[in-house]
């Protein structure tokens, strides 16, 4: 079952004009929750810039919208944060970027039964069906867009490396799509060990790497945290002109050195942040239209290449 | 490769503000083409209603947004509206629901390989991966969605008939799906024939069943114009008060008499017409400010009744 009681006014309203011409300009009449974790490392801080950017972009263009943002760092901060936004600050949407998958699904499904609208971001909830609307990347395409490019620009008997993440299903989707899209290539991956998406094993594993193999065309980071670790420990082996590498994610000191054309860093994998804009956006505007927003946006994981890095260089975003 | 060259300016102001404080109210920055098909059927005159709806919607609120918008009766003239917007009108973005999916597939690629975004709607291209967006109904859960209604409304032993549409991959997705939300309910399928989304085929379909069944308590149609097709065939057979209906896809009159409370017509399920404001909202974000808006977003069929119904109810819609 889904709620759109709170779109009642809208609909009517859409088909009619715009709500914009209905309700006078600076009167408020919805909220929007969002509750997201705190920017406790590089991909949350981004997310959080882009949160607030988008709540001032959104309230700028619709000032009939008004909006209560949250952060979280814990799971029970999190679920205390959306029982007061419904308790004490009668939101008509929440947007939530789960901290845990369990401990948040049965207080998103409590607001849910309410008739609030709900929009999920990235990590869905344990059970099934309670979001009017998911927003998330791409996984499977996160591993095969880097994967073609390994294909496109190595020989048949080439050598690459790969570090993967933390061992999750996650995981295993972007591993399989990137070695899949390796499949009949030529190209021989060497060896593959977790990172962990962490900076510190990932420079742990390319040590062991750098002194296993003689000759290591590319590697395949996986996540620009980890290609930090990595490069650290290109460096030290002074086996810097050997390798290119690609990480993933999209964050500011990579995405800048890419459109710099640092012959180290040839291209970059997104999967962004910015994720958590389109969810608000999207909410907004089924909030201010009659525009159909429920349902499920998975967001394509993009080729990053100098010729379009500007696209994705966030000066002011902390990622 | 993704497209995404256009955003650079919006990525930028997005990064510092946003587009619409730094482009003068009235100047026109981008330019978004819309090729639909003629409004030849219900279904189609809603969604030629809902794309002019949202462009006048959108310009409102982003002045700085222009549009095209071309309908056509037959491919070769979409082609010819496409070529001639982008040789012509020298659009940013397109927006194309194909009128069919082989002739239009090369020209729309085309497009994109200039550099234009490219955000298709509902029918899919041949090749994989030429558009930068792609927005669709839920075929599996339009099925699933009415299936289940059925399951939770009638008992084990109950008798129902189901019309299906043209054969086609897209009804097969739809009708599996109604199907398995009813293994092992104990409510009996006496029959299912092909009705063609067609309101004369569906009226000789249900006819037939009439004559070979003498217990009918349910009748999926599966779609609003075969619904009134079904209704008529039963009307003339004066067996009204013997069973229930549900179509699909949200036809306004049908929408009406659900909110009313018509007992031959307790629910609908969505398939909207209006999924290409979706797609044309999307486009325009994309446009004017750093939101991702690529990739796929599929909307979700949601069970229309008497209690949401004026949600889906648009009184200047001709569907």
């Amino acid at each position: 079952m889904k709620r759109r009681e709170f779109l009642t006014t809208a609909a009517v309203a859409g088909a009619v004009g715009t709500v914009a011409k209905t309700a006078s300009a600076q009167e408020v009449t919805h909220r929007i929750g969002v509750a997201i974790p705190s920017a406790t490392h590089g991909f949350m801080g981004g997310l959080n810039f882009h949160a607030q950017d988008t709540i001032n972009r959104v309230k700028e263009t619709y000032p009939q919208l008004d909006f209560v943002l949250a952060t979280a760092g814990d799971a029970s901060k999190m679920v205390n944060d959306i029982e007061d936004m419904v308790a004490t600050r009668d939101i008509d949407a929440l947007v939530v970027l789960p901290f845990e998958s369990e401990p948040l699904t049965s207080p998103v499904q409590a607001v849910a039964e309410q008739g609030i609208w709900v929009t999920v971001v990235d990590r869905g909830l344990s059970v099934p069906g309670i979001e009017d609307l998911y927003v998330a990347g791409d996984n499977p395409g996160f591993g095969r867009v880097a994967g073609e490019y390994f294909r496109e620009n190595l020989t048949s008997g080439q050598k690459i490396v790969v570090l993967r993440g933390i061992p999750t299903t996650l995981d295993n989707e972007r591993v399989d799509a990137f070695t899949a899209a390796l499949d009949g290539s030529g190209v021989e991956i060497l060896d593959m060990q977790h990172g962990n998406w962490n900076r510190d094993d990932a420079f742990n594993v390319m040590q062991d790497f750098l002194s296993k193999y003689s000759e290591i065309d590319a590697v395949w980071a996986a996540d620009d945290d980890m290609a930090i670790g990595v490069m650290e420990a290109i460096a030290q082996a002074g086996r810097t002109e050997e390798m290119w590498i690609v990480g993933g994610a999209g964050m500011k000191e990579i995405i800048g050195r890419i459109r710099d054309g640092d012959p180290q860093l040839p291209v970059n994998v997104t999967y962004p942040p910015a994720q958590i804009s389109s969810a608000i956006e999207m909410t907004a505007l089924g909030l201010v239209s009659a525009t159909p927003v429920s349902g499920r946006f998975i967001i394509g994981s993009q080729l990053v290449t100098p010729e379009n890095a500007a696209d994705f260089y966030f000066p002011d975003s902390p990622f």
